[in-house]
């Protein structure tokens, strides 16, 4: 078996469940078929099982090191990254016009689930490079995407965001980096930002910066931020690479995972004139940077799937090999151990990962089929309602998998025991990359934050009833399934108590009170999504079996036992959570500095 | 403030909650009073601070090595540990009989929570020994305590616990090793030992370990197992060291966490004679270490707690530092900002492990009373009492705090943001520690197993009475108290619902359907206990209140803060979980192995 991918569950997610072959009959994929599909799928496996899973190990024992002079990183990194320049997977995500492949999206996010999936870390260049690309494409001039896009499109430069600064992480507003314009017509850039990660290596011959910074008499807070590309080299008019552009390496950041990635402090123009170049207007640096987060924050709660997933089948395989023990009747010590798979906690603990992985996959691959419908869709309406959906569900598909799907990998190395405890087994480095993503992109709180405080109430509870609406569609048709319309009871029970927590919620004129718990409430809530994803894949399964034959039953099966165990072990959390939203619980809101711990 | 111990909280616990004065007017304690307990906390938390806690980086990033022939740690270590051993800390626990304090066990469990919470893999050589002596101190033939206790009790041999072998980890029923009776009137030993901590180390003179081994011919499984005492160097019959024993270290095992504690793969016998004495009758193995047991286990549980201590003062100490972010009413970038812990989620993140902690805290505390009460006990019934409420509390000890300051060490990580996934700061270290919890001295499933399919129901439901007894001790105060009535009601209903799932749990005849969801059992009724013990808390901060000045006010009324948090936002969790039990779901038991993934 892959330990990277499930290849039978991408297939039913995009065609059982999703129905991509819909979006497939449109012009814009008119070079796609299932077959072609299958195909790119095949190649990037291979790519991911031969190139990136094998030093993966080795990546995270050997992390980039910082000799004062040049950043050192150990070879496998580059080779695998050549091999995906060479493969045209930098371009994979872009369109035929800037020399991409045009790929559905949804298509394109399986790809990079199998790169995440076998070194995440080692595949965080190219994913930074991108989202860079991606937005110099969508908010740079003519002129700078003249000479920039195509290197990065290529994979020849990589690229990075630099966002945070040492005193400034989650309150972007009081970022103090420095634009000041030249009389040249270039900007210079004076400043320090932090935990940016890739901001140096010697892999690609250059690194484009995006850079959030001030502009000196811009307004106070994030009205006034500008956003540049500021490069590691500067560029000749002829393209060719001139000198260094003043960006000084000020240290690595040791994380506890995600080694394999280089992160950063960088201080920029300490030595000399940094030069840098607008992105789009001034003071919109932060809108136009939000063009790229939605993605950005998917692609984050999607590595925290791929994380999980990794530990997922790994302990699965590891659980069906391993004797340990006997069924619990059995008290005979001269019979044989049984594989550990055979005991009912165990398969619980496969159980509640194999729930969380795929159904943040479900999560994540259905965002990704509404980025495909918003580039399809005809009409004004039917954009908005897609653009809602996309607003409401990305702080859940942000969060959702960056909690329960660490758990997951807690429970892979609680199956294999002692040796899940050691560097010899990939689940204890799995479960350490994937503590990252409660954290970057926006923490957890302020996720729950926006939920809560912005996200619910927008366009009058527009985003919400679009959500309601898509899930309403499924409800309607389980509950005429004999098989299924109990689950739909208990959803319906939960949206219910979902909407009367909002409805207090909103009406308690004490913000900071109304909002004491909306991370808690991004659980509930994202628990509630997930459950209808469940939902779906059920219908999706049960639509299966009718015709199923061979390994397929039990592929199937296994669907529905999810489903079973999702609406019994996981759901039910949900009304605990948002009994205590409702009651606007101010015991934290309450509680004085000092209490904590009496000084 | 100190970064290993909040010494007001263990004066509350040990004389408000606890009653720790009652047990020190006994003859036992007679040496002992609230100043002279005072003064070793004192010199033990000096001790802690100064010689542990700074090394504690140190030697997670510079783990021991084995270069063949020798094992390398860091000299720090042997430092810390001379320190301790010259305070007469590898004592403390024992009595004056034999050299040791004959401190109650309570204080002496304060003494290693300092210890553990500054660095828990370094003391972990001396908790060890400590506890291999008490089985030898327990177990053992006059002869060779004669030889070995007094070498163990000072400190200047280190001991080790030999069960697990690779093919037996949680099974111990199926252990290989073997002890041949020699003509000279030992045994010979031969086999593999796996998970061995501190079972190799050029800082102690000798190890001794303790192994269970099989003699030939004794009976299949648990029942003939036996248990021996086996040096690294021989000792010769004036007490002075011999030649080494035959026993190969065949590798050093690489944590996640916990690092500074050798872990070991043992061979004994293979390259010539391995001597080994037994220890108490034959076929008594098991038996003997399971006296250990229970103090181990518990052991396990207070290690978490202090891992999630060190976590939660580190962090609260940053968010009270760290500006980050505005009130969030306030919109204006202008005005300063305002320290992190203003914000409601961090407060609930702080709450939640102060919940986790101090409720940690006061379990280990309570046991440890237990313990005290156990030696002091005049008559059977109240011996009696006492042991049954060890029994059925122990795999709560053991587990609930390895699940839930775990949760703690994750929210430490949280409020840190980037910084708190650094290895320059030490909450990341503390999670990994923490993260070993679930796994040793029996896996959280089988403690879940231990207690739902044994202890609730042993001596007819006599220990579950007697715990209950206790409980309504509590809630009969809490009941006339105004300010308490109502989280007694809550607390009576939860513990309705507990009856009611062990009554439906016991008259299930599918033994493998019951217990199939013992483990999510485990929790809840830890969520039970431990909500009893912060009522008890409330009430004893009540009754502080009333005469309370300055700084101790604010603890107080903290105290009561954390029990109005954990019964509105954790013990509701206990339903969902409860419900769950009681249906006796059967996904789990029911799932085949090929549904996970379809193959």
């Amino acid at each position: 078996m892959s330990m990277i991918v499930n290849r039978r569950d991408m297939d039913f997610l995009m065609y059982e469940m999703l129905d991509l072959e819909s979006i497939l009959q449109s012009e814009r994929y008119a070079d796609y078929d299932k077959e072609t599909i299958s195909a790119i799928l095949d190649t990037a496996q291979q790519i991911a099982e031969e190139k990136f899973l094998p030093s993966a190990a080795k990546l995270d024992a050997n992390e980039p090191t910082f000799d004062g002079e040049k950043v050192h990183i150990i070879p496998e990194v580059k080779e695998a990254l050549d091999a995906y320049k060479e493969a045209g997977l930098f371009a994979a995500g872009f369109d035929n016009d800037v020399g991409g492949l045009q790929l559905p999206w949804v298509v394109y996010q399986i790809i990079t689930g199998m790169f995440t999936c076998a070194n995440g870390p080692l595949i965080g260049y190219a994913f930074l490079t991108g989202a860079n690309a991606n937005m110099l494409n969508t908010c740079g001039s003519q002129e700078l995407k003249d000479i920039y896009l195509d290197k990065l499109i290529s994979g020849n430069w990589f690229g990075t965001m630099c966002l945070s600064e040492p005193q400034a992480g989650s309150s972007l507003s009081d970022i103090r980096t420095k634009a000041v314009l030249t009389q040249a017509g270039h900007y210079s850039i004076t400043g320090t930002k932090m935990w940016i990660s890739g901001g140096e290596q010697e892999i690609s011959e250059n690194i484009v910066h995006m850079v959030l910074a001030k502009i000196p008499g811009s307004p106070a807070g994030v009205k006034g931020i500008s956003l540049f590309l500021v490069p590691k080299f500067r560029v000749n008019s002829d393209g060719s690479l001139g000198e260094k552009n003043n960006i000084a390496l000020a240290g690595l950041n040791h994380k506890m995972g995600n080694r394999g990635t280089t992160n950063t402090l960088l201080n920029f123009g300490e030595q000399g004139e940094c030069q840098g170049y607008l992105v789009g207007k001034e003071n919109h640096g932060l809108a136009n940077m939000f063009h790229m987060m939605n993605e950005a924050r998917v692609g984050v709660g999607y590595g925290a799937v791929m994380a999980a997933l990794g530990g997922y089948l790994y302990s699965l395989d590891y659980a069906r090999n391993r004797p340990q023990g006997r069924k619990i009747e059995n008290k005979d010590p001269q019979t044989p151990q049984v594989n550990i798979v055979e005991h009912a906690d165990i398969k619980r603990l496969l159980m509640a990962q194999k729930v969380y992985v795929e159904g943040g996959q479900a999560l994540i691959m259905y965002c990704s089929k509404l980025i495909d419908m918003q580039k399809l869709a005809t009409n004004e309406r039917e954009q908005q309602h897609i653009a809602l959906l996309l607003e409401i569900l990305t702080p859940i598909a942000k969060s959702w998998p960056s909690e329960f799907c660490l758990e997951a990998n807690k429970h892979a190395i609680q199956i294999l025991g002692g040796y899940g405890y050691t560097r010899e087994y990939p689940v204890e480095r799995l479960y350490r990359d994937n503590r990252l993503n409660h954290i970057h992109e926006g923490t957890h709180a302020i996720h729950g934050i926006d939920m809560l405080g912005r996200k619910v109430k927008m366009y009058d509870g527009g985003a919400l009833k679009s959500l309601m609406y898509e899930i309403n569609q499924t409800l309607e048709q389980a509950r005429s399934d004999i098989d299924l319309e109990n689950y739909a009871t208990q959803l319906d029970n939960s949206i219910n108590q979902l909407q009367k927590t909002i409805d207090i919620v909103l009406s308690c004129q004490d913000k900071e009170l109304a909002l004491a718990n909306a991370t808690v409430f991004l659980d509930a809530m994202g628990h509630i999504v997930v459950a209808w994803l469940w939902l779906w894949q059920a219908m999706a399964a049960k639509k299966g079996l009718q015709t199923a034959i061979n390994s397929d039953i039990a592929f199937y099966k296994g669907k529905l036992a999810a489903t079973k165990f999702f609406f019994a072990y996981e759901l039910p959390k949900v009304g605990s959570q948002l009994n205590l939203v409702a009651e606007l619980d101010s015991t934290c809101v309450d509680v004085s500095i000092e209490e904590f711990i009496g000084t």
